[in-house]
């Protein structure tokens, strides 16, 4: 049962569709100085090489503004610049040849007055460039969080759609907005109203998620939530973590789990009980070892024990069920053959093979 | 904003209850096999420790039904015998005490009769046992099989449903209900269908989730998007690793994400980006280390840059905000002092203490 999801504009940020028909597409930003166009670039190809459609860099100054042209040249995913208050920066990103910027045209208009927030769109328009509102727990104006009495989820709804009417007050419809916050319950809830109350697509995170564990848990329930119900059009999980390649492989995961994405094989594996017969834990090791090289869109079952292995093994492309002394193989739940535990791996992989003929 | 959970009756599990207003028990699944009794208590203590409330047993055998008083008697929570098909097995398991058995009575029908199904539902009224009916995907009956034409979400309602109405024959309530699928989108379809046909509490799972990594987020995304629409009275995190208290650890952790339970601080930390000024990496390090001793529930952010940092401290109990060359410490938002990062541990700790005061 796919999921069905909610309809959305599309926005085309340099090439990479987001928004209505697209396939839900995956995010991230770097943590070196954008200044550092070594150490930026460095990242970014380590984010494409794990599967990383859209990268985001902070730009803050004018130093990091001069950075974007090099690093440009030398990536292949469409590059975001994220902007605070200042319109000349963002005009500068843009000539830089940036394909979208996050910017809240509020601030602007603050800070720099209407002609800065004209300035922006028009400079948007000129290069083609979408607008993503950002909106943060921690970055909603004072006088909602008066009306509100703290960042509550309608208050960061009623904060994005203040931008939105900036933009839209000049005709400028190529946006994109998320509501973030660190926890997940505003997180969901903010995204739900945002989603019965505009179609433009959504830029899904869960803010400060926190370190690899605990910010991929966060991540999983709170984007998981969402995308069950249908509602996002990319996704950035944002972990504490050195490699930041880790978000990209959370973020497919998580998609992937709700079949919203394919990427590589998907396993399956019991958690063993007092029933299993095989050193299962090893038997999946080295499953998951021998799918490490396998780039084919297949589901795959390792199961201790003949209670639920045969059923397991019906609604899987190809399984390894364990028994006394072996293990069986089975291809869409027909029985292919038995082969020792210590052959399981390459006995799979010959099958996978086999089956790609 | 908590979420509203849907109303359930209320089971009584050897003393913890299940549904209704009760909290949403954590529980787990030893990996041992049942009938060594010094490994499988071993297993049982440290699943007590990291905060299991329910624990399960396989139980394929009489060796293993003739091991549950003396695992019984030296844990502390309550004991689940796992048995399929056979009732005598079912009464040995309450008679040795066990505080509730997970049996599906159709299978007993099956292949025991009518006088199995009453001599499971008669001892478990006896002995105040409630009944876990739990369907899989691997599990359900042929005819409905063939209805569907595969293990959909709508076959395993009808069949967990057609095992209650067994146990409803013979006026038996004291019932959950399980129908769990390895893959995320069925197991949500599934319960979500559930929960509209029957109040009966539902014991939540995805089965056989895969290893750590994957089957942590697959669970974070299935659990988290049922539980965060109300559905679920206990949880289960099933994952293929050595370590089974990593279950409970995590479904803490998602349980937690969504302020379903509460346990210990809960640590927010930015991703970092191109505007952090500090070691951000070793600053959430060392406040991790910290917290680990602290068992108060309680908010703490720790912040790169001075942009979401402020606004994001005004929402956490306590926040480290990284700067130039030190970090600046912030109570409910309010700034209290500035020191350097070496110090900011155990600044944290300090606060913490004063708080408790």
């Amino acid at each position: 049962m796919p999921i069905e999801r909610r309809k959305t504009r599309q926005v085309n940020i340099g090439g990479v569709t987001v928004g209505g028909d697209a396939p839900i597409r995956v995010q991230s930003m770097c943590s070196t100085p954008t200044g550092d166009v070594d150490a930026t670039v460095d990242q970014i190809l380590r984010l494409e090489e794990a599967g990383c459609e859209i990268v985001r860099v902070a730009v803050p100054d004018r130093e990091a503004a001069r950075a974007l042209p090099t690093i440009k040249s030398r990536i292949h995913i469409p590059l975001v610049a994220d902007i605070h208050f200042d319109y000349e920066l963002a005009l500068e990103a843009m000539m830089a040849g940036v394909d979208k910027v996050r910017i809240n045209p509020g601030n602007v208009l603050v800070k720099q007055g209407w002609k800065g927030v004209e300035a922006v769109v028009e400079g948007a328009r000129q290069h083609g460039v979408p607008i993503r509102i950002g909106v943060n727990s921690g970055s909603i104006e004072t006088p909602l969080l008066k009306k509100y009495g703290s960042p509550t989820p309608e208050a960061a709804v009623e904060s994005a759609m203040g931008h939105v009417k900036l933009l839209e007050e000049l005709d400028f419809h190529d946006i994109l907005i998320s509501v973030k916050f660190s926890d997940v319950p505003r997180t969901v809830a903010a995204y739900q109203l945002l989603s019965r109350t505009t179609d433009y697509p959504l830029h899904l995170g869960v803010t400060e998620a926190g370190t690899s564990w605990s910010g991929t848990i966060k991540s999983a329930v709170g984007l998981g939530a969402l995308l069950a119900e249908g509602i996002g059009d990319t996704v950035r999980v944002s972990l504490t973590t050195p490699d930041k390649a880790e978000e990209v492989r959370v973020a497919y995961e998580i998609l992937k789990s709700l079949e919203l994405r394919a990427r590589g094989p998907v396993l399956t594996s019991c958690p063993t009980c007092g029933r299993t017969e095989v050193d299962l834990l090893a038997l999946v090791h080295q499953v998951e070892e021998a799918l490490s090289r396998v780039k084919t869109e297949l589901h795959v079952a390792v199961m201790g024990c003949v209670v639920n292995g045969p059923g397991e093994a019906a609604g899987a492309d190809l399984a390894v069920v364990g028994g006394k002394g072996a293990v069986a193989l089975y291809r869409r739940g027909q029985f292919l053959r038995r082969v020792s535990e210590a052959e399981a791996g390459k006995a799979l992989l010959e099958e996978i093979a086999a089956g790609l003929r």
